[in-house]
């Protein structure tokens, strides 16, 4: 009895296995439907400095923009397109007020880095990511990526500043 | 007599120049003087991101702060006080509302880097800067070192967070 539960069980789980997959190999397929990058791209965290941002109301968020040495050289050369090889990663933290600091300013002004909210990363491969601009999108929460359904909405929403290539933050000198 | 009145133009720059080089020869010898740092570190531009911040208020401005090599090994692992060779970089901007970003998403919630405020770095030699906790400070604007007189307030302030070595940037992850 007990294992034949066990094997229905091992049934249930791989129909979903199935059943989870099966959209995605369909995807592959199909170059219309976006496709999303789904590895943390490595080093990133050592690379250059883009710019900065801050967005307030619901999301809340101060983050750090860095580039890889293909996205710092066509930023700083201010070519369009950015060219293959070009990595943007959005890292993004709880806009924090910090008691610390502002027991030091005698008033609350500081907001810092709080705890990590997420990461995006934007991966330039014409080819690849044809249907989406030429532009491969990420999402990362806790290193492990958003779910697909999730960021569905960063191509349309990027696709709104075209004359930059998709792309909002610009170079901070 | 144009000869008499360019070496009295000589004279009067001569006398100016020791004039104004005096006080600071008497600064060097005086080890409870505040010496700044005067000369821009560089290639700070390319150092990589210990955190970003927002200063509301008066200052309203949105920052990025950068380390050298030094700065950013010893953030990482953790140990204080830094040792001589930290430098810490910030780069200060308008804490700029975007109306591009603002009209894709809507709302008005975004913020990023506008005009370059100043830059300010802390540079660490124990023996140079002992009579400021082993920390050479440094604010310049548009490139120019601002008025030491203005910059007399960066030690008493930073001496406030002396867990931490002076400094106010924690590591952002």
């Amino acid at each position: 009895m007990k294992r034949i539960t066990l094997l229905l069980v091992a049934v249930v789980i791989l129909a979903g296995i199935v059943a989870f997959t099966k959209p995605a190999s369909i995807h592959a397929d199909d170059s219309a439907a976006p496709i999303f990058v789904t590895t943390i791209p490595p080093g990133y965290r050592d690379w250059r400095l883009i710019s900065v941002s801050h967005e307030a109301a619901n999301l809340n968020s101060i983050g750090a923009v860095l580039g890889n040495d293909v996205a710092i050289k066509a930023y700083r050369e201010g070519k369009l397109p950015y060219p293959d090889g070009t990595i943007i990663a959005a890292l993004h933290y709880e806009h924090a007020p910090s008691a610390e600091n502002n027991k030091v300013f005698g008033q609350a002004q500081s907001f810092v880095a709080g705890k990590p909210t997420n990461i995006q990363f934007m991966v330039k491969d014409s080819t690849k990511y044809a249907a989406t601009g030429g532009w491969g999108f990420a999402t990362f929460v806790d290193g492990k990526p958003a779910p697909a359904a999730s960021m569905k909405s960063c191509f349309p929403c990027h696709n709104q500043t075209k004359a930059n290539d998709l792309v909002f933050t610009h170079y901070a000198p």
